[in-house]
C-alpha cells in the first residue's frame, strides 16, 4: 500500500525542495506531476525555475485537472504531486466540482503501490480577505488539507526550508 | 482550579473539532460560548455548518462582547469559547476597550473551576495589509493571543486538523 | 565562531521578545541592531514602544541597508537584528541587489565571533497578494529566510509568544 506524505507550509517556505527529497528517499527514479498552468509570465518563470532545479531522475507530467489520472498512470515509482493548492484553484476556475474529485482521488489513495508525496500550501493564515471568492479559496484550501492529512502517514510543515513534523 | 487550554491555527485549520474534542475530553456535557454574530449569510451559514456538527451533550451561550459574563455563567461545565478572534473584532467594532475587557477576564480565569477552552486564529502571518484597521486588528489579534497563552496550561497550534504541540 | 539563531513568527507574535531574552542569555550587555526607518507616525510609535521595553544593557544601533558593516562594528557583544524582513524592504524599496547584499552578510557569519540572533517575520501563509510587488516581496522573504536557516544553529517559530523548535 502506499504510503502518503503532506508537505505543507508558507510561499517560498522551501516545501518543493523537501518534498522531492522525500520523495527521492523512495526510489532512485520519481515522476513529478505538475498541477501549474503557465497563463502568464511570472508563472511559467516559477514554472522553469522549479524545472531547472530538479535533475534527470525526474519524468514530469502535467495535471492541472485529472490528478486521479495520473496518480494511476504514474503507479510505477514514487509520485511528487505539486501542489494541492493549484489543483485546487484549477478546479474552481473551471468551475469544477472539488469536492467529489478530491474525496474520489482519497478514496483510490489505499490502492496505489508507489508512495505519493503531496505539496501544499498554508493560506489561511492572514487577514481575512474582503473578496469573497478568496475567502472561498482559502476555506476550500484549508478543508482540502485537513481532508488529506487525515489520511497521511506523514505530515510536515516546512518553515524556513525546514521540517516541522506534525503526523 | 481551571484548566486553561489556547487552540489557534489559521482559518479551516481544524482548530473548532480540534476544540471540542478537547473540551469532552473534560465532561461528557459542556457548554459552547459563541462570540460569533450573523450579520450576513454567508457567517449565518458557517454557524449553522458549525452548530450542525455538534452533538446534544453541548449547551450553546452567545456572548459577542460580555465573554467574562458567559465564563462566570458557566462554571458548572467545561467550556468552549469559539472564538477569541471574533470577540476582539466585535470589541474594537463596538469601540470598547478591548484591553481592559481582556485583562479583566484573564484575571478572572484562576477563580474559575470548569476547565476554558479558547479558540483563536492566526492572523499575522501573510503580507503587511494596506488598511491600518486590518493592521491595527491583527496587532491586536497577535497580542491577545499572547496574553492567552502566557496565562493557558496548554497551547496547540492546529495545522491541517492536526495538533501542533506549543505548550 | 558565532552562535546564529533566527526567530522567525507572524505579527505580533512575540518574536522580539524571545530575541531579547536569547540573546541576553548569551551576555550580560548586548547590541540592538535596528532595520526600522520611522517613515511616519504609526512606525514612530512602533519603534519607540519596542525601545521602552529595553533595558539599560542594550546598546542601540540602526542599520537600515548596511546590516553587514553594523555586525562588523559590533562584534565585541551578542547581537539582536529586528528585524531582517524590513531590512530586505529597505533594500528593495531602495533597489538595491539584496540578493548579493544577503550572500555577502551570511559569508561573513562565520568570521564573527560574539552570537547574532535574527528576528525574521512569516508573510507567506495568507492568501496570494493580487499586487506583483507584494508577490515579489513575500517571495524574496521566503528566501531569506530559508537561506538564514540553512546556516543558523537554531531556529525558532514564535507561536502567541512561545517557542516552538524548528532546528
Amino acid at each position: 500500500m502506499a504510503r502518503v506524505v503532506l508537505i505543507t507550509g508558507g510561499a517560498r517556505s522551501g516545501k518543493s525542495m523537501l518534498a522531492e527529497q522525500r520523495t527521492l528517499q523512495a526510489g532512485s527514479v520519481a515522476h513529478y506531476i505538475a498541477t501549474a498552468q503557465a497563463f502568464d509570465s511570472e508563472m511559467a518563470a516559477r514554472i522553469a525555475t522549479h524545472r531547472d532545479r530538479r535533475g534527470p531522475e525526474w519524468r514530469t507530467h502535467e495535471a492541472p485537472l485529472d490528478l486521479l489520472g495520473a496518480l494511476c498512470a504514474t503507479d510505477d515509482a514514487p509520485r511528487l504531486v505539486d501542489c494541492l493548492t493549484l489543483w485546487l484553484s484549477n478546479l474552481m476556475l473551471a468551475e469544477l466540482d472539488w469536492q467529489s474529485r478530491a474525496r474520489e482521488m482519497i478514496a483510490a489513495l489505499p490502492v496505489l503501490r508507489q508512495p505519493v508525496v503531496f505539496v501544499s500550501n498554508e493560506v489561511g493564515m492572514g487577514i481575512v480577505p474582503d473578496n469573497p471568492l478568496a475567502r472561498a479559496f482559502r476555506d476550500a484550501a484549508g478543508t482540502l488539507n485537513q481532508w488529506i492529512a487525515a489520511h497521511a502517514d506523514e505530515v510536515i510543515l516546512s518553515v524556513s526550508g525546514l521540517p516541522l513534523k506534525v503526523k
